[in-house]
């Protein structure tokens, strides 16, 4: 037995509480290595002499990641305290017995030391995510590209932008405008780049964050936006900048005016004076990057603390969006966090918090800050899998299996599974144009749990490598417009809304390494993932109806090929 | 190589902030597994064409517990975002790279995903402790039992307690006049169970959090033995009892006079009324244990939860008392705790945050709530190698090693290395009442880093089975006391104080299970700890002093024996 292996933290990693008196157990072993585990559960404080409160549950083998599998039990108690050990089986049937991060030849006793009641089994140490965003889909939009409600020449629209300050003149009337294509596409989120006072096209260097940059509208604008985005039933999350300013913001102005006398001098992290930023040079400020256009907030400072939680709760009560996306999350204390969560959830319980991190971050998803993250450990397997066949069909289940088995229950489905952001180049210059593994990447985001988040023009094969070039004007030309590629993604969508049990957290997901196939079966459907190019039979679907396409399969997998049949 | 084995975690856990530019990075691997780790790092944010920021950093086989070894190095670095990955090489020469989670054949390029700036690798995650405690040596006493200032028949004192309402007439006035007992044994810190308003004569079950037990004295006592202390150089910690109260705190008296009218009602958890906790039934209001005696305080209720932070401030204003142990500190919410701390910190941040929890519970040693825990996992081991001679030398280290390789570095050194408590039958007790098992037991509390704590009396090799026989009057009378084990205590004290190289971090800990040995070099000394029964023989320190007696070594250690020689 790989004792070395075997992990179980009686901490919130895997004590955790469901529901009140609902609680699950989780514990990882090495992959392949047992084959039989059992929790045994007493009460900690009633003695066995007044009553045997000793239970003994089989965990279940739930998943496994690329190393690790992952036993899980759910258990019901009313307890004070829980104590609780494990019984380890492997293949050879020894059993070895463990409690407390120890191993034992024998089974512990009453009277031993066990897992001691951890605070995390408890009901007030619940994570309580918005249920409302569990699997949904999310439309990002980056709005200076998006729509314009002016008459923007063809030839300054559809070029590739050169710079963060090339304007495309994309603005919220635009946006509600073109709102009916969200609804045709049938995404359930709108997620907008931000859109509060700035210089630049992207946003993400705010002046002011109390106003709506005058080149996108106003704030009556983004009230209605809201309002008709709810009207169809779409919900709206903003993205809040708090790690950064534009150097325009009155605060760090006023710092440039007046130099070390300047009464907002800790609302920065500034070295020395006269301010240095030029390019080449690492400033002598604290900076997003070394970009001495984004000066770093202090949000140590209670009081820029304070600022940046009075802008969160100004925009939620005025316009009534749904939630926050935070750029740059991981750069901003979990202190802040907290406190943010704690100031937004008091008076929104049901806004979605969704933080920016680029690795696999559980920190930030202990139930007391985030909610969700932007999920960039997706983007790199689909990426792996679907557009660079880099990786087999394993590894892609393996990784996601990582996410399934670490992360809170609650969390899985929050996760944004995103293809490409406006961070990164668009999905099919990562396919290296190819359409069918596009497709194929598509189908990974919209037929698995988690929330797919879906960069804007996608659904019509929008070209574009690095930023700023994954961020051109939005394809409304239809001659532009990529038909089928349109029709494939609304019909993922239309197929994840009407056969809800895709996406049942129990599920059989079988790699087929050799035949580059991904079967899963889940809530009466069986869903078939071909990833490799090439055609390949399999006879035993033959005869049945595509719920994607609607048409009877004849039996040969197409390159890339995806299906959806009901069991 | 073992994968599953291999753990890394872009967290508080294995990424530290150890001082503003410092940073200590940790990775565990299956014990013997692996010969040599590099760490990979760059600048997240300077692309080589402009700096080439790439190190790499061999990593440090620092330790090794029951199944892992453990992996560090310590790095400087100012830069605003940190990317980092791993080179894993095994004993046939495989090498493996690990970043993010995931592992690869091939080393990673500047622009793969690698971990990525996580946000315990910034200095305002640091984790800011008491540094006056480190190691240092506390005394516990309970101070209905410990000495009194009144004329107590002999055969009340020295009888053994039947319950917890006999009262020795111990109080705050002897414990003052005893003070000089703690200088000559030489301990550091005195840490009193709780002295608040209480019927018990534990006072686990607090009537009045604002004034002193009658029966103990007045604050005016309290304030003087905390002046007196001081003076001779001692510290003192109060016990704070949060989690309940005595069910005639003028709150929970409410609810039992006034039923659902009461305003105090959602200071506890009321299910029903009448109220019922009749002896041999489940309360229907919360408590700790199922003891009606003490109902659980609803802390959730933030008129409740400033209360009790009140109290904390007030007593560490009014007394200049050192710090707060926590009683049953792992039922109370980690939400409150993080508020405790913040409170108690901003006003007292060299108070120490003691926590009681009887498992390894690292989700309270983040930085956030405590500083250090009692440490019951030590006295497991300390137990299990000294007192029952049931583990191998080897299994004490490596669950030594455990905690050592787990916690944050701050923490280790603050650690309550406990071999007994008021809530555990006595040391001698648990030997079997074997003394040389004891010495041995003493010696490892001593000699090595931590806090030790030592319970008042076993200084004397005080008798006394599980509470309430554990909490008999302590032994003034010079013919009850045990001299010789007296002399141990101050000797190992002495040593500790003398020798402070035998408490450095760095060590070499050697366990030969073979002939029951542990050595231990540190600081340019070595510390020898025979833990069996029998004599041995052990030539090569032969004619060398023993720190400990003073005597020269004459080549035969005695069982259980334990000797401290300068290199």
């Amino acid at each position: 037995m790989i004792l070395g292996a075997i992990q179980h933290s009686a901490t919130g990693q895997d004590c955790i509480c469901l529901e009140p008196g609902r609680f699950l157990v989780r514990l990882r072993t090495a992959r392949g290595d047992l084959t039989r585990v059992v929790l045994h559960t007493q009460d900690k404080y009633l003695p066995l002499s007044i009553q045997d409160t000793r239970e003994a549950i089989p965990m279940t083998l739930s998943l496994s990641d690329n190393t690790l599998d992952y036993w899980e039990a759910e258990l019901s108690f009313d307890v004070v305290c829980l104590r609780y050990w494990f019984a380890l089986t492997d293949a050879g049937g020894q059993t070895v017995y463990y409690a407390n991060y120890r191993f034992s030849d024998v089974p512990f006793t009453d009277t031993d030391d066990m897992f001691d009641c951890p605070q995390n089994l408890r009901e007030e140490e619940r994570f309580l995510t918005p249920r409302w965003a569990e699997n949904k889909v999310v439309y990002q939009v980056f709005p200076s590209r998006f729509a314009s409600s002016q008459a923007v020449p063809e030839e300054l629209w559809y070029k590739a932008p050169m710079s963060f300050r090339d304007d495309l003149h994309g603005d919220l009337r635009g946006l509600i405008d073109h709102l009916p294509h969200l609804e045709e596409l049938g995404v359930d989120v709108l997620y907008m780049t931000p859109v509060f006072r700035s210089n630049s096209c992207h946003k993400y260097d705010t002046i002011d964050y109390y106003t709506v940059d005058p080149a996108f509208g106003t704030k009556e604008d983004l009230k209605e936006l809201v309002e008709k985005a709810h009207g169809m039933g779409l919900r709206v999350i903003l993205d809040g900048v708090f790690n950064h300013t534009s150097p325009e913001f009155f605060a760090f102005a006023d710092i440039r005016e007046k130099g070390p006398k300047s009464k907002y001098l800790d609302w920065y992290f500034i070295r020395e004076f006269p301010l240095r930023a030029a390019r080449g040079e690492k400033p002598n400020f604290k900076t997003f990057s070394y970009f001495g256009g984004m000066p770093k907030l202090n949000l140590k400072n209670p009081e820029v603390a304070q600022y940046i939680l009075d802008v969160a709760l100004y925009w939620l009560r005025e316009t009534g969006a749904d939630g926050w996306r935070l750029d740059v999350g991981d750069e901003v204390s979990h202190r802040f966090w907290k406190r943010f969560r704690q100031a937004v959830k008091a008076e929104f319980p049901q806004a979605l918090i969704v933080g920016e991190v680029w690795h696999y971050a559980p920190d930030f998803l202990q139930g007391d800050e985030w909610d969700t993250v932007m999920n960039y450990p997706f983007y790199q397997s689909v990426l792996a899998l679907a557009a660079r066949g880099e990786i087999p069909v394993s590894r892609f289940v393996g990784d996601l299996n990582f996410l399934k088995g670490n992360l809170h229950p609650r969390v899985y489905p929050l996760l944004w599974n995103l293809a490409g952001s406006h961070d990164t180049p668009r999905l099919l210059h990562q396919c290296g144009g190819s359409k069918a593994r596009m497709k194929l990447a598509a189908a990974l985001q919209l037929l698995l749990p988690g929330m797919p988040m879906l960069y804007y023009g996608d659904e019509f094969a929008m070209q574009g490598s690095q930023d700023p070039d994954c961020r051109r004007g939005m394809l409304w030309d239809p001659k532009r417009q990529d038909a089928g590629m349109f029709q494939w993604y609304k019909s993922l969508i239309r197929v994840r809304k009407t056969c809800p049990g895709i996406l049942a957290r129990e599920s059989t997901d079988t790699a087929d390494d050799e035949r580059g196939l991904l079967l899963r079966r889940a809530g009466g459907f069986t869903l078939v993932f071909h990833c490799e190019d090439g055609t390949l039979p399999l006879e035993d679907f033959a005869g049945r109806r595509d719920l994607i396409s609607g048409d009877v399969f004849k039996g040969t997998l197409e390159p890339f090929g995806v299906l959806v049949f009901e069991d």
